[in-house]
């Protein structure tokens, strides 16, 4: 289990729900955010499955907000927080340092293409100076193929040299493996997050955290047990079994299917629903996805 | 002469200056502001080159205030309202059409990559409905090697057909000159500005309104003069004056050039700052872009 207050094993992206205008329904993402702590899963709002990019500055202080008003145990919540703007990085990344969560989860700046090493390691600068709080910890967010941004070894580490007691891991959701392992290797201490249940097994090898992927908001009690019996003779069947639920999922529009997903767990229609540019899940692909995870004795 | 209140002609992207801690300089900004509709130019502010996705929402309505503050002519006022985030794209541009803006220059949501057609008209749909505001000028912006999200012609003719008093435009900054001039063809009546000067000439002949380039933050008087011309015999001149001229920007990291230059036409040091993850230009490369800008005998 993990341990109150810590950020390790593993975090739940956590869907954002939205109501019949499009507004975020703050009712039901606290019920989500508290039946996946529930599960021992920590909290990763605002991230890519989150849509956290489609979200505006004052929406996710409100979102996180009640995610005290609930009493959730801010300690195991890892909001994203980066953005475009330095001024929203910054507002947001001192709300959640405020607010008690043990981490966050931050972007580069995604909009210029090419930034250089400079302009990136002032990006993560700006934030860390003006907030200006050592309960800080930074999490950097590696997703190239969503970013067009990569994180490099060299930024890390710079990063690592300024500021080490803040900057103190990273998710890796690029899907190369040996990077991740590389960085378990190359940087001890640093917080290796896998951003796909396909490699829980390997990087807790390589000396990583654990995993924040999309589909611990349907499936990641599975996740769960194989990190915390990574050890065991059992791991490579449980991540055997990992590796069958996720090529089904990664046949289908992966947010607009853990919505449905979600809605059909908790008879809330509303789940449905997506921000644009994402559409929801054809009511033809959701009974397929239905039916394969029932065909592959995946019982969610 | 461009008639005031309309937008066709030469548009600046307004560049955004910057104080000692990166927040947004109002005095500097009106200064740049009424220098360029002084020559004659309209305003595209919070643009790419504004460096417009790295302000906040609420410095962004701070800044336009300051252009209506300033009694600028509104109607010649083009901003960039299209943000990642829904409530972000609906907020600022329902502040635009507000505050008189002739128009809005509108980014598709650019963080998921590789969304459905359904998904992007939705993206504008949802904000035209939400702004619900009659007097709303939409241009689409179509800058596929930034946003990564391009601006298809099946997302217009369908956003032309679902809106045709309010999707009026597009800026494509694209540098696919085909692709201008089949829209210019195709869609009679919509606006295309070209985001490039190179193609000022061929994209008036085509019947295209005008230009909207970086590079009129310091050589617009240029570009308006051939905008004014382009029937003329000297039209050819010109267009190749202004190739010379953009080859040699095109050396440079632009927004950052246009910086330095600014700050030396008007004496204002401060002018160099840009917000992470851009960086200013090195002084060695300044005096290079000098030199290179004098050999060619471009006074500015």
């Amino acid at each position: 289990m993990s341990n109150p207050g810590t950020l390790d094993g593993v975090l739940a992206p956590v869907l954002t729900p939205f109501t019949n205008t499009l507004m975020p329904h703050l009712p039901l993402f606290v019920g989500l955010a508290r039946h996946l702590m529930g599960q021992g899963l920590g909290l990763a709002p605002f991230g890519t499955t989150s849509e956290g990019n489609s979200l505006g500055v004052a929406e996710k202080v409100e979102l996180l907000d009640a995610l005290v008003g609930a009493g959730l145990d801010m300690g195991r919540v890892m909001p994203g927080t980066g953005c475009c703007a330095l001024s929203d990085s910054v507002a947001l990344t001192s709300h959640a340092v405020k607010r008690g969560c043990g981490g966050v989860l931050m972007l580069p700046p995604f909009y210029y293409k090419n930034p250089s090493e400079d302009g990136l390691f002032a990006a993560f600068a700006e934030v860390i100076e003006r907030v200006g709080d050592d309960r800080l910890r930074l999490y950097l967010y590696h997703f190239p193929q969503q970013s067009q941004i990569p994180i490099t070894h060299g930024l890390i580490e710079r990063l690592l040299a300024a500021y080490p007691a803040t900057v103190v891991g990273i998710k890796d959701s690029s899907g190369d493996l040996a990077n991740m392992e590389t960085m378990c290797r190359a940087y001890p201490g640093f917080k290796v997050f896998s951003g796909t249940e396909r490699f829980i097994l390997p990087v807790m090898r390589a000396g990583g955290a654990g995993c924040i992927s999309a589909n611990a908001n349907i499936h990641g009690p599975a996740m769960l047990d194989l990190w915390r019996r990574w050890q065991e003779p059992e791991a490579e069947r449980l991540q055997a079994d990992l590796g069958v639920f996720r090529a089904i999922m990664e046949g289908m529009p992966l947010i607009a299917a853990l919505k449905a997903l979600t809605a059909r767990r908790t008879g809330e229609y509303g789940w449905r629903r997506v921000r644009p540019p994402l559409v929801a899940l054809a009511p033809e692909a959701e009974i397929q996805l239905v039916e394969r995870l029932g065909q592959a004795g995946i019982v969610l």
